[in-house]
């Protein structure tokens, strides 16, 4: 069944430790349909400004995502975020960021996307996610990601928002903002409340919580010794759960965790290199290879 | 084969956002002791002071833990902690602290520990730690932890503590002191660099990563809800992983990983009470069923 995700389009310049890489493609719905591209068809809805360069609009074409959604607006400008992560690679201060294009209205979703079974509403306010989530009345699962930003300045909307999703993927400082809870066990019990059916709490380089109606999984990350650019990180990670989900079509417990397994693997690929060039050249043998690896190495029994 | 262990004995007040506890029974070598005594027999060399209560002692012995190596030294007073952990569980100040006995020179050896097979060296000035460890020079295997006070100050002594052990545990704060490495697999890469074969790198909340010639393993925590008191985790975390070692006398990688799962498991009851409560009334059996659980949690194949 088909997977469409909504989101940012971007033109980042991303310093780290390693490097720089300058106006090279990015945002959430780039790094997101990209990962689940290995799993499943991807439908993307997004709008981009009349700078965005055809070179960037080729990588979606190169991993087949349909982008009969992408909105090339005259007279916008891409949005463009700047950023730099400091040594640690996990703390990252934003240099400059320009909404451009994300200020403005949403793109409309084509006709014929209407019948996506699973939809990922990535990260913007929460108003524009649930006018989006209106759209796909039948779908057979629907999960959010959101930021800080919104939970300080939406959070009625946000609230509304959590009534009529299905589940919410969020970072662990973002988990305990929403909820006032430390303990990751207890910030995600307060979200389930909140109207979800389940909450993936996202710890980076510390690895993933899942709180479901059936139980709680707790996943370490794979443990990578070459981070060159973690941007990405968590959209990838989004995109790979949500790529197996919608291909497997199994919602249970046991399948949910092995999304997350898959998240983890492919976001673990992301990290390898700036930008999407890893994920350029990643094969899905090479995703079920170190996801073997990976299941031998949680082998406890 | 019998497991010893060499450490600390304290009489702590501990203050939690839960509750405060007052001059109770802990030290490294405790928490340690109690964890590994579900496993093996467990030998104990550690010093107090004439103000150790009868009814701490007593704990020893509700253990099984073996106290021949236990002295209660005259004139001498019993080391001290008192201590605040912050509203997020993981933080923590010291607020008193008296070494007392522990800077005096350590307890000896009793003659009929020396054919004790696998040692745990807990934290103490590695200089001490090294002339514990020449007393058994037939172990099959000798762990020592450490901590940012003598990677600060001992660097020297540690670094030839390094050359003549088979494992080093320590957490995550102090694997970067050591080795000006964030990168965890980095980090523990150049400790085995410094002699060790393995180490294991504690990031409490967040789990832990094991680095062997054999491969790297990183494993979460056990998903707690209830965290009443954090003291001694790390410290029954390592008794449950060297318990399981001595008892199972399989010192592969497949192994080593089973025991670092026993060691989380161990302290994730331990931080469900004050002091040694929960360990005193736990049983192997629930031990085992959370383990069993554990592996369940992380199966994803």
């Amino acid at each position: 069944m088909s997977l469409i995700v909504t989101g940012s389009i971007g033109i980042d310049t991303v310093i780290t430790p390693e490097g720089k890489a300058d106006e090279v493609l990015g945002g959430s719905c780039t790094y997101f349909a990209a990962a689940a591209s290995f799993f499943c068809d991807v439908r993307l809805v997004a709008a981009v400004g009349e700078d965005f360069p055809d070179s960037h609009e080729a990588v979606f074409k190169q991993f087949k995502i349909d982008t009969s959604g992408l909105e090339k607006r005259q007279g916008s400008k891409t949005f463009r975020w700047t950023g730099k992560y400091l040594e640690n690679m996990n703390d990252r201060e934003t240099l400059e960021v320009q909404p451009n294009v994300l200020a403005e209205a949403l793109p409309p979703v084509p006709a014929d996307f209407r019948d996506s079974g699973y939809v990922f509403l990535a990260n913007t306010h929460p108003a524009g996610q649930m006018e989006l989530r209106q759209q796909f009345p039948e779908a057979k699962l629907v999960v959010a990601d959101t930021m800080d930003l919104w939970i300080d300045t939406a959070n009625e909307e946000l609230r509304g928002l959590l009534k009529q999703i299905d589940g919410l993927v969020l970072n662990d400082s973002e988990a305990k903002l929403l909820t006032g809870r430390s303990n990751h066990v207890a910030a995600a019990e307060a979200i389930i409340d909140m109207g979800p059916k389940f909450v993936v709490i996202k710890k980076g380089e510390h690895g993933c919580l899942l709180l479901h109606k059936e139980g709680v999984v707790a996943l370490p990350a794979y443990p990578a010794r070459e981070v060159h650019d973690p941007t990405g990180a968590g959209d990838s990670y989004a995109g790979g759960m949500m790529g197996y989900l919608a291909a497997s079509g199994d919602l249970s417990l046991a399948s949910i965790k092995k999304s997350l397994a898959y998240g983890t693997i492919v976001a673990s690929f992301n990290i390898e290199a700036f930008s999407l060039e890893r994920m350029k050249r990643l094969s899905r043998k090479e995703i079920d290879d170190r996801y073997a690896g990976f299941a031998d190495m949680l082998r406890i029994d």
